[in-house]
């Protein structure tokens, strides 16, 4: 059955458009597969014409403007108004996965500065469509081929990581990425998580973290039958997944998955947002002004956050 | 001139014997470098066996046994007289070194389970080298071809590495990588100092210490004269590192160093302690037991510390 996706263009200014042109004038919708783009008509037509893109494929190119019209195109700027037409583009994108209309969205980078600067209190695309569709426990995972991440926690400061940090919230978390190798439909689902503290606290002499918190959670969940097992020791725990060991870390904070995920695949990672009620993938990066309009931004991240999310709602 | 390196066995029953007679049996001394093993003769001699490596280099190795005699070799095994036989020879190879009968020291593995059985209250090799060398200010550091990292804090729990976290000890740590990379005579020398929250803390959206403590430090020792700058989100920086825009990157807490540096050079990595008087540098890894006396161990780690001491020594 076919499948419809909708690409978020994201702020009009940063590299969204030429990544978006990059990637669509060489993957058509087909049989199996219907791309839909929330965004600026005009802005796409003229990053194409920048990036001296062969023009036959944008007719093809199906958009929904959500209303948004006469925006100014200004690579490398940051501006309310193109903040405004992102998050405009972004709640119709929500509103036609959540009725059936499209099956998965794919964003591409805003600027937090921008949504700001036009009213929106959010931090960013994640806390948005998590707190649009009534999703409380929400997680934020980094897919890069067979490296995957999920993070028990998300922004906010790593003191404040440590302190918040719960069985509950690892084991919700562990759950989830369980759940997400099941939807992939992948043969294992080996689930590793890190440890908070060096060498995952060598029993109790670099801290109680380890054992008071995190083995529970991992206790709890592999009697639910989930084929997981930890803590381990942070600093081999994602080696051991590059080599096969595991087929998803369970990351305790923020850069701790960050930090080997982006090493790996700076421009492959995958944003996906595990533990909301809808598919949504995302580009692993921002909206890099500085380069915005040069010919120069890769468009490999994009292309592969709309295979997973593909993968994600064939399957859903 | 030529440097003598002293290289020390470390547990007679993990896999040091192994990775020292295959390192020593295609490497031997010559007029630029002359190696010394702290050591077991006998289980030097029948790990050589096992590997089925030419026996013609075993007569050139000169050996100095502090006293040890007799020292059961039972691969695999942790025992307690190996333990003390490891810091017999440590002892011995940081007292040549201090009185310039060696240049520097490279260590092979010791088990903490094993010293702490032989009655030695330290934590491993390091902590253990800074204090005999009356060494407050030492920092443990990962170096892997062009890729470094320094760290602020070592073993200890995340939360209290957190607290702990002074411009002092950051300032500190960034002169001693700028010493380090002085004494290898690089023709750069930046150094980047990693923040401590998510993106470097946002401006203080995501935390304060990244402002308040990280900054302050760079600021104090760019002053001085030092090629350094930060804080850069820590989920980048190592990145950035590995194209090639920094020399050293300044960590700060042990994960966050180890996680990225573990992950792209598993088995060239080699740890060098920095802020004591000696040349002092070690395989990055354990005994590792599991696969001792099996001929399965890679040497590589060893091979590249004593490149690295030599390097260190020449200059010294």
């Amino acid at each position: 059955m076919a499948i419809t996706l909708g690409i978020t263009m994201g702020d009009v200014n940063g590299v969204g458009p030429e990544i978006l042109a990059k990637v669509l004038s060489r993957t058509s919708s087909d049989d199996t597969q219907t791309l839909v783009v929330y965004g600026s008509p005009e802005a796409l037509s003229e990053t194409a014409r920048q990036c001296s893109l062969p023009p036959e494929w944008f007719e093809s190119v199906e958009f929904r403007t959500a209303g948004v019209t006469d925006l100014r195109y200004e690579p490398g700027a940051m501006r309310a108004e193109a903040g405004a037409a992102a998050m405009r583009w972004l709640e119709a994108a929500i509103d036609d996965v959540t009725t059936g209309t499209i099956d998965a969205i794919v964003t591409c980078p805003i600027s937090k500065e921008g949504i700001r600067a036009a009213g929106y209190a959010c931090t960013g695309h994640t806390d948005y469509i998590a707190e649009r569709t009534g999703s409380p426990n929400y997680r934020m995972s980094l897919f890069a081929g067979p490296m995957r991440a999920v993070h028990v926690s998300g922004h906010m400061p790593l003191k404040q990581a440590l302190q918040s940090l719960t069985s509950d919230g690892i084991a919700t978390t562990i759950r989830l990425a369980h759940d997400a190798l099941e939807r992939l439909g992948t043969p294992m689902k080996r689930i590793a998580v890190a440890g908070l503290n060096p060498h995952a606290g060598e029993n109790g002499l670099l801290g109680s973290e380890d054992e008071a918190i995190v083995r529970p959670a991992v206790e709890l969940c592999h009697e639910e039958g989930i084929d997981c097992s930890g803590p381990y020791p942070p600093d081999t725990v994602f080696w051991r997944m590059q080599r096969g060991d595991f087929d998803f870390v369970v990351a305790l904070y923020h850069d701790q998955g960050h930090i080997p995920m982006k090493l790996v695949a700076m421009d492959i990672g995958v944003n996906v947002t595990l533990g909301i009620p809808i598919v949504r993938t995302s580009v692993d990066h921002g909206t890099a002004y500085d380069i915005a309009g040069k010919n120069v931004a890769s468009e490999s991240s994009l292309r592969e956050a709309i295979a997973l999310a593909a993968r994600f709602a064939a399957r859903a």
